[in-house]
């Protein structure tokens, strides 16, 4: 078989970046000039009162819903859906607070139905947040029986003390790699493709997403001021850190382990694409311009396994792995 | 033909509601204390900085979406997406400030991502909010090629002098209808059963839901304590005004005109089904303590036709139309 991409798999990543930037562009608004910006546009922030604003994002799950249908086990797919936004909103320097699910199905099933919540509320629980409300949408015709989509909307505050710009990433910096659980929830139609007919593997995907709120939560009351950038690695998977800032390039000296399901994909997959594609073992990112060690022993006593994975480089727009010979590119 | 009911086109609302409860019960947290009671239940608000919070609330457009696609016309179902959330945050004294969407879609066709998005933003415009972020997901597998589903999300802030608790709700207040375009955006699967092939009214079906913000805000700033409730007609009909308080009820003496699509409709189903149903020609309804006549002015000065249709009475969950012989209970 030749090395697989997510193109292959049926998504056109350009097309949909094309459709952002147009998009952007017709959305813009005098109003938007208020908002707070910050590093790698993680959530979007709307000041509220005086020193206060709130942060919210949404997503989604994509096609992970179809590895919960085919195996036909949905008490985890509302976890990955919480940690979707949650840790998106913590990327900002919020402080997560409400979540609300948009759930939309062909026809209401009380068992399908309460095994999601179930794992949305089992998600919300390990963010933080409380299950603030949302929406249960019966739509016969869209969906078909048994289908059906959800969306995530995480509310959070921050204020200008927690906030992260990403102005003040430099060169020299510390990067902490926060370990994942396997897949997590991006690049699912690549490794679907990939893994199809392989029931055991199949059923790793599906290991929930891993939701880094609480410790970083507390390094925001703890060392408010050590983290200059914070990246969730989702689509896109290690160029989620170019999203931190155009000025810096990083280079990863000690990697965190790769996780059995995604050596399998790697098998098929090309390691630039697979960089390019998946989290390769880290589901966080933080840029730490002090007190690194404490911010690594903050994640190893909440349970994550944690670690120093490299530095903060003036080779703008690039990555480099030595010890993989990769480079990848903005 | 015999008269069809809601249940017959596919929604089992009390599958529904009992699911909602179920949900409601098993996510009860203590962080929920926290939350500011609103009337109607139409956002949920959490505390934020001193005086102040921030409103939320989720939706999509339920079954228009396959009027939108019966039609191929795809340019005004955003202004539906950002109506139903929008509304629904006014309803709680909030000001909207930030919509979300999230689009899901099997392939991305730029055509018809363009035309949903700048319904959106048409949608935003009228509502005064800024499009502050979404996610669009491309998920093949989830969605049939040219299928695609919607959900919105609205934040907006509100304080404790504009928020709208329903306490302050008693007989003798004036109840203020402001009219609809339309069918709007809810009982669209029964009205799709019924029409089904008569083009000329599918056309009528998919008119936007108007958006009732500017003047409601004009009005939180000029009358902050004159409205009692506010209740936007959606799913459920004129049992809408039942969430408002269980302590009275309403009688509704001078109806707006219906519009022509939900007359027709009413062909085919009961008025009891119809009333329990669709907008029947009040998108918005408003409880008064004082200043009616101001309130019906500020309406129709930004364009909307509204009127005094009646008033509080203290038969508790009980809603009669006198000149329809017509009574509804919760």
């Amino acid at each position: 078989m030749d090395p697989l991409t997510y193109a292959d798999a049926g998504v056109n990543i350009e097309r949909a970046e094309s459709f952002v930037t147009r998009l952007k562009k017709q959305a813009n608004r005098p109003g938007h000039k208020q908002m707070w910006n910050a590093a790698g546009g993680y959530a979007s922030i709307y000041p509220l009162a005086g020193d206060t604003a709130v942060a919210v994002t949404t997503d989604g799950v994509g096609t992970k819903l179809l590895v919960a249908e085919e195996l036909e086990e949905h008490g985890t797919i509302g976890i990955d859906l919480v940690a979707m936004v949650a840790n998106d909103l913590i990327c900002v320097g919020a402080t997560p607070t409400m979540f609300l699910d948009y759930f939309a199905v062909g026809t209401l099933q009380d068992k399908l139905a309460d095994a999601i919540i179930s794992g949305i509320i089992e998600g919300c629980d390990q963010a933080g947040m409380i299950l603030a409300g949302g929406e249960t949408a019966e739509m016969p015709g869209v969906y078909e029986p048994g289908k059906y989509d959800l969306a995530g909307f995480a509310v959070g505050n921050v204020t200008k003390k927690t906030l992260i710009t990403g102005d003040r990433i430099a060169p020299g910096q510390k990067v902490i790699g926060v370990a994942s659980s396997g897949i997590h929830s991006n690049g699912l139609s690549l490794a679907r493709k990939v893994l199809k007919g392989n029931r055991a593997a199949m059923s790793k995907l599906l290991k929930p997403t891993l939701i880094y709120v609480k410790p970083v939560v507390e390094l925001f009351n703890s060392l408010p001021s050590s983290i200059t950038g914070m990246a969730h690695i989702t689509g896109g998977g290690w160029r989620n850190m170019f999203r931190l800032s155009d000025k810096v390039g990083f280079q990863i000296d000690s990697p965190l382990p790769i996780p059995d399901i995604l050596a399998e994909i790697g098998k098929f997959v090309k390691p630039d694409e697979m960089y390019r594609t998946f989290n390769m073992g880290m589901g966080l990112v933080i840029i730490a311009e002090t007190h690194a060690e404490k911010i690594v022993e903050t994640f190893t006593l909440a349970g994550f396994n944690a670690q120093v994975v490299g530095v903060v480089t003036d080779k703008a727009k690039t990555l480099t792995v030595p010890s993989l010979k990769l480079t990848i590119h903005d």
